[in-house]
C-alpha cells in the first residue's frame, strides 16, 4: 500500500465521524505535513456515504499544531443541491479543533471549455533534472520526487534576499502513485514557503489557510497516471507577519489540474 | 447611514447568533449580490464578543440562492490561539443553510514586509475615466463607482470570443464610504464574471466558493479613505461547468490590500 493511501485511510465511526492518524512518511519538523492533513479532511467527505460528485473547491484552515497520533474527523453535509454539495469538516485531537475545512463537491458536465493561463513551455524533461536531495531529517519532502527548474529550496540560508520567490518544478508522489484528488490536494501544499525562497533566511512559519480549486475531474487526473506534473508557485505580498502563496499544478500535456492559494504566518 | 452599513447591520440574538437581511441597494438579478453576503458573514465574526484581532483570510461558500428578506447568522469560534482565531460561520434561511464561511482573524505585528506583485502603472486617473453606466435593472453595480481601464462589462453580448478575460478598473463604494474590511470583502466579489468578458455570451453563472486574503490591516485601509482603489481580475481556466477568477485590490499608493480567488459555476 502506498504511504499516501495509508495516510488517508480513515475508519468510519459514528455517523459523520472518521478516525485517522498521522503517518511517519509525511512527518514535518513538528507534526505532520499540512498537505496530508488537507488530503485527510477531503477524504472524510470523499468516503462519506452521502457524497455527491467530485471535489471542485477545498479550503483548509490550520487552527493548531497537529500532534502525532490519532485524529478524529467530523464531516457534515451543509447542503446538497441537484449538482453541488457543500461540506463543513473538522479535525479534532483531544477534544480540541486542530483544523477546519469546507469543501464543494459537484457533478461536472461537458461544456465549452478553454484555458486562459498557459503552462510554461520549453522546459527540460524531468528525467534530465536531478531529484532534490533530502532536507535533513524532515521526512515529508522525501515522499515527493521534486525536480526544480527554478526557485529550489535554498542550498544555504545566507540571508541574500532574492528579487522574487517564484518556483517551477516537476513533482510526483514518491514512490509513484496514480494521480487522484487526494494526491493533488496534498501536492498543492508541497511548495516550500515562499519566504524561504525570497529571503534565504530562517523564520518560523505556518500556513493558516489553504484553498485549492480542482480544475480537473477524475478522468483527466487518471490520464496523468504516475508521471510528474508541473508545479509553479509565487507570492504576491509579505506584510506584518503574513504572506500569500499561489500555485498551479499542470499535467504534462499542459492542462491546469489545480490552482491553489494559501496564507502563511511568519514570525519576523 | 451608508447602504453598506445598513446591509451589514446585524442584530445579536442568542449566543453566536445574529440576524440580518438583504438590502435593496445590493440586489442582484436573483437574490442579493454575493459580496454583501460575504461581508455579512464576516461581520458576524467581527461583531462577536469573543473576537480577537482583524481578519486575514475569509472563505465563503455559496450553498443556495439567498432569498430576499431575513438571514440568520451563526458565528462559532473553532479555536482561539495567542495571536490567531478560527471561525466557522453559517447563514441560514428557513432552517436551511444558504452559505457557509470560515475566517481566520489575527493580531498583526510589524515585521519585515515586501511587495512582490506590482500594481499596474501608468494608468489614467479615475477622474479622467467615465463611470460605468447602470446595468439595466440590476441594482448592486450602481452601489459601486466603477471606471474601467480594460475588460469592462461587455457593451453587447455579441458572442465574439475574446483572447482573455482580464479587467482593470478603479472602483469605490457609491456613495463614497471609508474603506474597511466589510467594504473590501464585498468589493472582492464585485468583478463581473470572467466568462462574460471572455465569451460575450450570456450563460447562467453562480459563484460557489470565494476566498479573500486581507493583506492590509485597518490602519492601512483607513489611509485609503473614500478614494478609488484599483481592481484587477483574470481567469486561469474554464472547464466542464466551472471557471476560476483571481482578483487583486490595490491602494492608490500601490499597496496590495487584498487578493481574492473564486470558483464559479457556469451552465454552458
Amino acid at each position: 500500500m502506498h504511504p499516501l493511501d495509508e495516510a488517508i485511510a480513515l475508519k468510519p465511526g459514528a455517523p459523520d465521524e472518521f478516525t485517522g492518524a498521522t503517518h511517519p512518511a509525511y512527518a514535518n519538523m513538528v507534526g505532520p505535513f499540512g498537505g496530508t492533513t488537507a488530503a485527510q479532511l477531503l477524504q472524510a467527505a470523499w468516503l462519506h456515504p452521502s457524497r455527491l460528485g467530485e471535489p471542485v473547491a477545498l479550503t483548509v484552515n490550520f487552527a493548531a499544531p497537529v500532534a502525532e497520533g490519532e485524529i478524529r474527523f467530523l464531516a457534515r453535509v451543509a447542503r446538497t443541491n441537484r449538482s453541488t454539495q457543500h461540506w463543513i469538516i473538522e479535525a479534532h485531537q483531544s477534544a480540541e479543533i486542530v483544523a477546519t475545512a469546507t469543501a464543494v463537491f459537484a457533478l461536472r458536465r461537458e461544456t465549452w471549455s478553454a484555458g486562459e493561463a498557459v503552462m510554461p513551455s520549453g522546459l527540460p524533461d524531468p528525467a534530465s533534472l536531478p531529484r532534490m536531495p533530502a532536507l535533513g531529517p524532515i521526512r515529508w519532502p522525501q515522499s515527493y520526487d521534486m525536480r526544480f527548474i527554478e526557485g529550489a529550496f535554498p542550498e544555504a540560508f545566507d540571508g541574500q534576499e532574492q528579487e522574487h520567490s517564484r518556483s517551477c518544478l516537476w513533482v510526483r508522489d514518491e514512490p509513484g502513485r496514480p494521480m487522484d484528488f487526494a494526491s493533488l490536494a496534498a501536492m498543492c501544499d508541497s511548495f516550500f514557503p515562499r519566504i524561504y525562497v525570497r529571503r534565504r533566511r530562517r523564520t518560523p512559519i505556518g500556513t493558516v489557510s489553504l484553498t485549492t480549486f480542482f480544475h480537473a475531474d477524475s478522468s483527466l487526473l487518471a490520464q496523468v497516471g504516475t508521471r510528474h506534473v508541473l508545479g509553479v508557485a509565487k507570492a504576491l505580498n509579505f506584510r506584518h507577519g503574513y504572506f500569500d502563496q499561489t500555485g498551479e499544478i499542470w499535467s504534462p500535456e499542459g492542462q491546469l489540474l489545480a490552482s491553489t492559494h494559501q496564507l502563511v504566518y511568519f514570525k519576523d
